[in-house]
């Protein structure tokens, strides 16, 4: 029999802290260091203390509230997300992987459960990176970056991470990384299409896929528009269209793969000019680190030849590596068999977006459980889901934490 | 035997007024409206005066200065161009032409040479339209732009054309267009490579092409990078790159044509998001105008083909039309003869810029003449031009106008 969490409660608490960076448009926008943000942390907090946990803030920023187990010095059973939001941001996104957290732990209280092992819920600092770098919190706490710079980074305001923290008064005194941990799930919404397309509730996540992230730089020649005939032209914006078709057509070569160029810098930018230049962003991923290798080969290979045939200069830089991640086997199943205990539609899947999961993966045995979004719409006002699904994938949640913070052999 | 102008004067002319707004890239910033810009007036004035001109300026700040001829009252032979630049102006672009119009009157004193009509060196206000709207000092002078509207238009920080000409202390009291006008010539750099890649140094021009521009919008779905897989995307830069290398198609099939897409903006443009929406500008442009609606229709079509199999929206507003302009036959035959007579390499050719000329072409006899810059360049520090190509295009600029101011025809 599964453990169920309440529906209503958890559809509540969202709404609670959703008051905090409400927009006009429906959505929110709750930037890390904002008195939004930092309401939102402290009604969190208060929750958790009435919910019997320990809160205590590290030097990151960073939430950690624990509900003690039978073994109080015994590895934590750890999940969680993170309350900021993008400037246009949604009510989902993170807020329901960290207040799915605090319903377990409240289930837990309900039925009055004991486990063997602690289940901590964390907040990580600044997952968004709309301010300073994605992913940071999560980082930090395990050692990818380092503490003290990290927290000396400058806005171009001149604000850094260790003003932004004090002005909240989230600049704790905890050591990072500083209790033993077992290992990490985080609940959220997929972001994407693909649950919802399916008509599938659930979705179990075995890996992050392998991303490459360039940044591509095209020079060609500005020139009037008027008076220069078509074949003394080197377009930029030309050459870039034809790239722009290649990464496309590669992204759809492939099972699985995506490809996607989003933002773009033109010079000058003038209607009555030809471009001469243009900066553009390009991404490949896939889950299959093989294949996505074939794709950057592929990807590299044809825009140097529209380079040469379109004679203007192209520069490929690889900007960021996202690693394939595979998510641990016994989390995943432990997943995986609340999800089929639910009797609900499912799908095994792979994460295409970055969470703080994936870095703690990369340290400790983790893995994710999503639930379809509207449209798969996130980053964005129109970001919906429904207090049915979001339940259920917080029950799935409750009942693989139980198993984890209950198994005593190894992960 | 031909009247030729002094080579060394127009180009230390032509080097004087670049001290004003000359910039460290050794281009020129002289936006109308700035001190620069009225230092520029300024010496133009006193140097017009010291060559015997009766300087006048109009109720929109064109400035017009007199040679007077045989006959006081008859119409004037008008020349000019501008002495504004962009804001990454270039030391030719508009100077050119009305430093040539004064190293005519120069030649002519030299010579004791009266002529029947009188000779006018007009610098037009705001050629440039980096500030407003492009060759509005001509508009308005030809009664097709509203005098006191124009000058009540106001910039985003408030200025008002009438406050930045009386910034400058050229708001004149001449009403506009009040004297009578027998024919304008305008010489100015060619702005496009065609002149230099042939090895040729003076250009006939005999008409303006027709140009339609437009504004175009292509909305698609915004979309998470990562998890969106590609066969439910509606990516909007995927779809315009597509409709760019279209634009770029269209201008290559047909002789003299042109397009360009020049003006790019990608939202939200961001590097994981798939593109949501774009807005960019296009142009099409032939001297033919019944080739230039062939043109458009298959633009039209082209792209509507696109946007339905990328299932995005697709707005086309036609944002500008500027007309195909014949140039006056008669003129066109004199630069012609002058030009011939210099036994310099020449080519017949049409403007493919709007200038100044392309609007008083619309109301009186007009034509233009063209010298080579240096690859085709302009808008740009790097303009560049040969003192002894520009001296050459002022020797036929003087020839003609002569021609011109003696002739007892009608144009």
């Amino acid at each position: 029999m599964l453990l169920q969490v309440n529906q209503e409660r958890l559809w509540q608490s969202i709404e609670d802290i959703n008051q905090f960076g409400a927009t006009a448009e429906g959505g929110v926008c709750r930037l890390e260091f904002s008195r939004e943000n930092k309401q939102a942390r402290d009604l969190f907090v208060r929750w958790c203390e009435e919910a019997g946990c320990t809160v205590r803030v590290d030097k990151f920023g960073n939430i950690f509230a624990r509900r003690p187990g039978r073994n109080p010095d015994g590895a934590a059973v750890v999940t969680g997300s993170h309350l900021d939001t993008q400037t246009s941001g949604g009510r989902f996104d993170g807020i329901y992987g960290v207040l799915a957290g605090l319903e377990v732990v409240r289930t837990l209280n309900d039925n009055n459960i004991e486990t063997e092992n602690p289940i901590e819920v964390a907040v990580w600092t600044n997952e968004e990176g709309e301010l300073f770098l994605p992913m940071i919190g999560s980082a930090v706490w395990l050692g990818m970056n380092d503490l003290e710079e990290t927290l000396d980074l400058q806005e171009s305001d001149g604000l850094t991470i260790r003003q932004g923290l004090q002005n909240m008064g989230y600049l704790g005194d905890m050591e990072v990384n500083s209790y033993p941990v077992k290992c990490y799930f985080e609940a959220h919404i997929e972001q994407g299409p693909v649950l919802e397309e399916n008509g599938e509730v659930l979705g179990v996540v075995n890996c992050a896929q392998k991303q490459y992230w360039y940044n591509l730089k095209v020079v060609g020649q500005e020139a009037h528009a008027g008076p220069t005939p078509m074949a003394s032209r080197k377009d930029a914006m030309v050459a870039v269209s034809r790239m722009v078709l290649e990464f496309d057509r590669i992204g759809r070569a492939y099972d699985n793969a995506r490809s996607t160029c989003g933002h773009f810098e033109v010079y000058p930018n003038s209607r009555n000019t030809v471009p001469g230049e243009v900066r553009f962003t390009g991404d490949l991923r896939n889950p299959d680190p093989a294949v996505l290798e074939k794709m950057d080969i592929e990807m590299r290979e044809s825009l140097a030849k529209i380079a040469d045939q379109m004679r203007v200069e192209l520069n490929i830089e690889l900007h960021t590596t996202i690693d394939y991640v595979p998510f641990n086997e016994t989390l995943v199943n432990w997943v995986r068999e609340a999800t089929i205990e639910t009797g609900l539609p499912w799908r095994e899947m792979y994460t295409g977006a970055g969470h703080d999961c994936v870095n703690i993966a990369q340290r400790y045995p983790a893995t994710m459980i999503f639930v379809p979004c509207k449209d798969g719409i996130s980053h964005n006002p129109a970001e919906d889901a429904k207090p049915v699904d979001l339940a259920a994938g917080a029950t799935v949640l409750a009942n693989a934490m139980v198993k984890a913070a209950n198994y005593g052999g190894e992960l």
